[in-house]
């Protein structure tokens, strides 16, 4: 006996089953599904996908036996129906559809209506009484088949398609416009036109016989699954070849044989809210197509949708609610049975309800979450098959300032939105448009509301990125150090936004050659999509952080219980702990507000960036020798010392990671030189000198130049001041009665003597301060592991770090040899040829970084089994990452104080999705 | 019974051995061998260095049983001499010198005469028969004996010592110059006021017990272990603390008991030329000390070399030919022994040769090539000794350039040497100076010898570089451009010398603020020193390259011989492969001469600046799309061609790696706007849109940028006509009749996608090619592992690429984060202050980048287990690398042509001290 290739449904009982889409494809395995749920199916069978394959790997034959199959399952749904395939009385049709594992919406070809010819039509006339709908779905057959079945399409690039062609004269020679004007007669003579066109065209016959019609349908099913668009959908989507499609055949069911016939498509919930409401809509007399192509209004699918929407029309309903509560049964049934919202299409033929589809339905996030949360809380779900629901990245949708949406569509239809840019910083923003970071700042502090557009920015900008509503700047990626500093403040950005054309010193920009912005005029981002808006479009915060920072009741949001709801069940779960990279007091509470447990990554040399500091640092780097930079140095110390209080209190009883001073110098020198000379006055030295020292300080490579611990090392004494500043801060807190627990992270170390003499400078001045306060504090050494050479010599590494953050924005940069700020030129072009598959800098790549990540984490704690482990790179926000820091054993994720959320939620699913013994 | 602290020497038979060192240092360890060899030496014993080490663990006192052994081994001391310790009438007088397991000369302290004593000196007296003698040696201990067993120093700063103001003012008073005009009389009275001295000062009487002086003699030199100088010394050389040092405690002699008396240094070979004839020097009536401090002229050893150097003072083989003839026997069996060319140091008191030291001798490096490969070629060792016996690097000194020695001396006592940088190019150049690249070409066109002299240089300069004789730079490493690209072409180079200050309008610099040199003046540069010279120093190229070249008969030459021979040997045993880095024919065919056996990386980039196909070049990168590029590329293949048939037909019947472009764009592209506005003429385009692309071209970080295969991915165009080229020209000579070895190198790949991208080009186009020709070449398609990633995922890319080579310029500066051309700023600080050991990009950081090059071998030759593996970083050429290399199973290495000799002889050494299985 041969294999089954064929599986039959109808009448209650179905071979196939849900479970079975590898072989029958979603389509037919969800048809087999509800055909055993006893939910009203129109019979038929569904060839599998392996028929497919042995299909391409011999030469487009059918293996043996499947003729067989195939007619024994023809004669079963004859059986069913009471009807014969090509019989002239009462003849069976049928519809032949593809159907893969994934949905791929229109790649594939259908015929519908199968079976009829000039002898069957008039048994379909006959049955129906109705001449005219007979020869209109004997004309459409005809022209389907011919089109995807024998090819028949335009033979030069300019010709219109043949048969719509033909259609069009005809109405010209009646004089009517609309199909529906056409009577049965005209159709007739239309099917004979198109049978004339495929003979005069492809030199056959179109074929009579409905067995032959069948096969030539199936066989066109398949060859399509090799079609050049089926074929690049399935690169885009990662679809593999070898796949295949199935292939369904169904019997015909009429949405368009009267008013008591109607098709329809429907959500089990609402799919734009989450609500627990039906939702839908139908035509009447209409078929399956009417309803997408969207030329007909569809009506409501019952009164409450009616009247929330304000439509006219009336419902189903209201219209045939017999077949309304059997409808409502079976999305009872199905949502019971799938446990999840459904999209599902029906026809009613004759006041007979046919379910011809069901599938998990599409969502937005803010949906995704309030299905997800109610329901977990109707007992339909787990809370664990919860969590999994909602793609952490969906949980934006709560936590972004949005646009008034009215405000937007608006725009959006007055030609406002005149640029895209990639969407590094989500939410929206709009204000007055500056070109300075010192602009943003005195027009923000005028109580401006300001987007500061760059070029793109540097460490310089920071104060005036912090001023602004929105930062859009022209150049630079995902990682720019726009998007980067823009993610971590929880700014609006957009970046990389090419249309832009900046001319700093007439203060103006145009847009795509276009359009004209000065400084001042009103300027909206949107940064979930990446737009670019003329003019003010008014936003308001997300009810999430109106609550968090006390600005709204809890009980009065919706939208907040679903997060805490969530939130509450992540943690329940998760293993890793969530910390985040916060400089800021300010930072560091919405962070805490937001869930963290802790500071992964406080950058230090952020604060050196402030008004009254800055200039402190530049004389501390100009300094000749060790005596002056000690000078500048005990001009900082007080400022950083009030940084660290303000942390260490927010932190109450959490670690605070604290970095030491990472960028290179001139980092901190401008550069233009003007400037230059104008600080040199300032500071009262020589300008030729101060802009010789600028020079020295330039490197080729700054990346991997004179940066991280070398500073350090190179000038002992700036770790040292650092180290008093945390300690004194620490004693002093611990003296309020706040527990402090300090962790000073060493940056860029390479080599176990860095960290050694960087460790014996920290822990000398921790004694010393300690001592001095009268206050023993527990504290930490540790380093981050940004470079290949760390992670390879760990074991020594570890012998005196403490504790290791993994800085994988860096250590992705050398272990792929690959400049953040320089890929641009490459990546996209990358991804698109698939050399790679994501952009690294956005989500971690396992097999090279995090390989080197693997030896790191294995060595280290080979040396020190208890070593805290974690990462402070941007990967530590991304989802797919924290899968991996979950499994490769980290103790926690840090990430910017905005993705809090999102990391808590994507460390419940790793944990679900890989338990730790 | 205690452990044995205590071995004695004397009478021909001694309890230590020259094995010992570890335990009697090396001094101590000498001193029993030659006794043990029958050779005169005066007897003592040596106090071992455990005896140190429990000194400093037990808070500076003996361990148990010390004192006996001392007594005992003095009393066999005193049996042999027939003398007493203390006795009046016959004292034995005894030296007590330290004696580490290293030399560290000069670091510890010594104490002679020690016995000395009012009573005793009267004895010595009757010895010796000379009142003025005993005096002086009784004044010169008790000297020594107050300052280094006293501690009487200076008190303050200013101060001078103490003991000599006394001496001074005794000359005042006696009205005399020298202290030899001192009688009998004023030394005795200078004992007294030397005494009192110590009682005034430290409150201690001198102590007149010999017993006690001796065990104070023994404490001083074990604490002088750690004293600062020998404490810094240790430090610098890397000798550990605990390894202590020996005391020798030995019988007097002196060579200063009259005109029958003598000391002397002398080496078994001379140390300079290495050749086998006697050499040394000796006063008459004199101590050890007078030879070394150069006050008087030292005499000759023999008559050879009293004719030699031309000096009119009698030798030793004239004035003592008895002596002579027993110390040459000495000589011999020392040598014999040690097989080793050996440094000793002799005494004769009253015609009675005694051996006071002997130990291998320092050599110059072509001193040494020649006693290894002559004491081979006379049975004395064997060739695998010789060539363990020659450090690598000291091949250099057959190699390079030189000058003329007398001019060399003369521009130094002229003071012409006016300032040092880094010796990046060794040998020797002179010419005349010029500031620009272009000027270089032109200037030695017209027949000029010139010094190009620039703050750094770019690959821009390269034409002007290869006409150089000599290139000097005012900035830069050892690895600077400057610096690689001078190795490569074997050029003389001086880099990063700070003291020039280059004024490039101006055309002239000045030299540490005094000397200015003006375009055209001659410098000379000693890039064996790093020195450079005002004026011309005439020079010559080596005897080796003149044979080499054809200039000279290799019978003509003992240099070359020497080299040969050793080369010889070195074949014979070693198991890497050589190859060379070279671009063109000419490096390739010298490099071949050098016994270069393949070209390990041909950087095809080099041939684009020259002048005749940059501006294609440029038109190329410039080009607003594929068409154009690929007319640019198509003007480019023939030349590209013609090089690599030039390269085919002299690597004959070897294998070629040719590395497809890899620096990025820009680096083609002229910088100032003034140029790249002519550029823009030139090839007709808008000057605005050129500076826009180069602008556009920019980088923050290069080293990670839009290069290596990143280009050919993104330009498939570039690789396919760089293919084209290699097997248009492969087989075009290979129709000549020539063995050609193919082997296209795909750089800076970090995912197998890559390289499976640019080798499915590659193979296209080979295929192509040969299939026009009708020739079937093997060929190989591999890739450079100069990434950590690649290194990683090793297994994954071995299954596209079929050899790798471990690029480790580039893979030092990523596994450590170091940008080579930045690490100036704190490398040389790193190694000063011992974080790292050594220059990573001078020698390969075995801990750090070799762990990442063994996991990137172990894992390509898992999927291949037959993967050629070679390395072509500048590592290739660095002996300790080259150790590593073979260490790790690589199969050759490659390195610039000059190196090739070094690297031959570094192959062998590893093969001999880490054979492989």
């Amino acid at each position: 006996m041969s294999k089954k290739y064929v599986y039959l449904f109808g009448a209650g009982k179905a071979e196939g089953s849900a479970d079975m889409k590898e072989l029958l494809g979603g389509k037919g395995a969800n048809l087999a599904e509800m055909t055993n749920l006893g939910i009203p199916v129109p019979p038929g069978f569904t060839i599998t996908t392996e028929v497919c394959t042995y299909y391409y790997r011999n030469d487009h034959r059918y293996p043996d036996g499947l003729e067989e199959q195939v007619d024994e399952a023809l004669a079963r749904v004859e059986e069913i129906m009471g009807q014969k395939f090509g019989d002239p009385d009462d003849p069976l049709l049928v519809s032949v559809r593809s159907g893969a594992r994934v949905s791929m919406p229109g790649m594939m070809d259908t015929v519908l209506n199968l079976g009829l010819n000039d002898e069957t039509v008039q048994g379909l006339i006959r049955q129906t009484g109705n001449e005219r709908f007979a020869y209109d779905s004997y004309r459409r057959f005809v022209q389907m088949y011919g089109d995807v079945v024998l090819g028949l399409k335009p033979e030069a690039k300019d010709e219109r398609d043949p048969f719509e062609e033909i259609l069009d004269r005809k109405k010209e020679e009646k004089g009517v416009e609309l199909d529906t004007e056409l009577t049965a007669e005209d159709l007739k003579d239309l099917v004979a036109r198109f049978k004339a066109l495929i003979k005069e065209r492809l030199g056959v016959d179109f074929p009579e016989d409905p067995r032959e019609q069948l096969w030539g349908a199936v066989g066109a099913v398949f060859r399509s699954w090799d079609n050049p668009r089926a074929i690049a959908y399935r690169e885009l989507n990662n679809i593999p070849d070898d796949w295949g499609t199935a292939v369904n055949v169904q019997t015909m069911v009429f949405g368009n044989m009267g008013e008591d016939s109607g098709t329809g498509v429907a959500f089990t919930r609402d799919p734009a809210t989450g609500e627990n409401v039906f939702y839908g809509e139908f035509l009447l007399n209409a078929q399956g197509e009417d309803v997408v192509a969207g030329i007909r209004t569809p009506m409501p699918l019952n009164i409450l949708q009616k009247q929330r929407t304000g439509r006219d029309l009336p419902s189903l309903e209201e219209v045939m609610p017999e077949i309304y509560r059997e409808l409502v049964q079976i999305r009872d049934k199905l949502e019971r049975h799938y446990r999840d919202m459904q999209d599902i299409e029906f026809t009613i033929q004759r006041r007979k309800l046919w379910m011809l589809q069901t599938r998990v339905g599409k969502r937005t996030g803010f949906a995704a979450i309030r299905m997800a949360v109610e329901m977990a809380e109707e007992g339909l779900i787990t809370k664990e098959e919860a969590l999994l629901r909602v793609e952490p990245e969906q949980l934006n949708q709560l936590l972004r300032p949005v646009f008034d949406p009215k405000a937007l569509e608006q725009a959006r239809m007055e030609g406002r939105v005149v640029a895209k840019g990639l969407n590094a910083g989500p939410g929206a923003a709009t204000g007055k448009v500056v070109f300075t970071a010192p602009d943003a700042e005195e027009w923000a502090a005028r109580g401006n509301d300001v987007i500061l557009v760059r070029i793109e920015t540097s460490p310089e900008d920071i104060r005036g990125m912090n001023a602004a509503q929105g930062i859009l700047t022209a150049r630079g990626g995902m990682t720019s150090h726009a998007a980067l500093v823009a993610r971590q403040m929880g700014k609006v950005c957009v970046v990389g936004c090419g249309a832009l054309e900046i001319d700093y010193k007439a203060r103006r920009m145009t847009i795509d050659g276009k359009h004209e912005v000065k400084e001042g005029d009103y300027i909206s981002l949107d940064g979930t999509a990446g737009d670019v808006i003329l003019g003010h479009v008014p936003t308001m915060p997300s009810e999430v952080l109106r609550v968090i920072q006390g600005d709204m009741r809890p009980e009065d949001s919706m939208v907040y219980r679903l997060y805490s709801r969530l939130m509450e069940w992540a943690d329940e779960v998760r293993v890793l702990g969530i910390r985040t990279n916060a400089d800021l007091p300010d930072q560091a509470k919405l962070a805490v507000a937001f869930g963290a447990e802790g500071i992964g990554l406080c950058r230090t040399e952020h604060m050196f960036f402030e008004e009254d500091r800055i200039d402190y640092m530049r004389e501390m780097i100009l300094a000749e020798d060790e005596d002056s930079r000690r000078k500048a140095l005990d001009e900082l110390l007080p400022m950083q010392k009030e940084d660290f209080k303000g942390l260490f209190r927010v932190m109450h009883g959490m670690p605070v990671i604290i970095r030491t001073l990472d960028p290179p110098l001139h980092e901190f020198l401008p550069h233009d030189d003007a400037t230059v000379e104008a600080l040199a006055r300032k500071l009262g030295k020589d300008p030729q000198k101060v802009k010789e020292k600028r020079d020295n300080l330039h490197e080729f490579n700054p990346m991997l130049g004179f940066r991280g611990c070398r500073l350090g090392i190179i000038y002992p004494e700036i770790t040292e001041m650092q180290a008093k500043a945390i300690f004194e801060a620490a004693c002093e807190v611990a003296g309020e009665g706040i527990e402090v627990i300090p962790e000073v992270m060493i940056p860029l170390v390479g080599h176990v003597n860095e960290i050694r003499a960087q460790k014996a400078v920290v822990d000398r001045v921790a004694k010393e301060v300690m001592d001095r306060y009268g206050i023993q504090l527990k504290y930490m050494v540790g380093t981050m592991i940004e470079l290949p050479r760390a992670a390879i010599t760990a074991d020594e590494i570890a012998q005196e770090a403490e504790f290791f953050s993994f800085g994988t924005n860096d250590l992705t940069q050398t272990v792929m040899g690959m400049s953040r700020d320089d890929a641009g030129k490459f990546l996209p072009l990358y991804i698109q040829k698939d050399i790679l598959s994501d952009d690294p800098f956005s989500t971690l790549d396992r097999d090279g970084v995090g390989k080197v990540i693997e030896i790191g984490i294995e060595r280290g704690r080979k040396t020190r089994p208890d070593l805290e482990v974690g990462i402070c790179g941007e990967h530590g926000g991304d989802p797919k990452s924290i899968e991996f820091c979950h499994r490769v054993g980290m103790d926690y994720v840090s990430c910017s104080p905005y993705r809090v959320p999102i990391a808590r939620l994507a460390a419940a699913q790793a944990a679900l999705r890989f338990p730790r013994d």
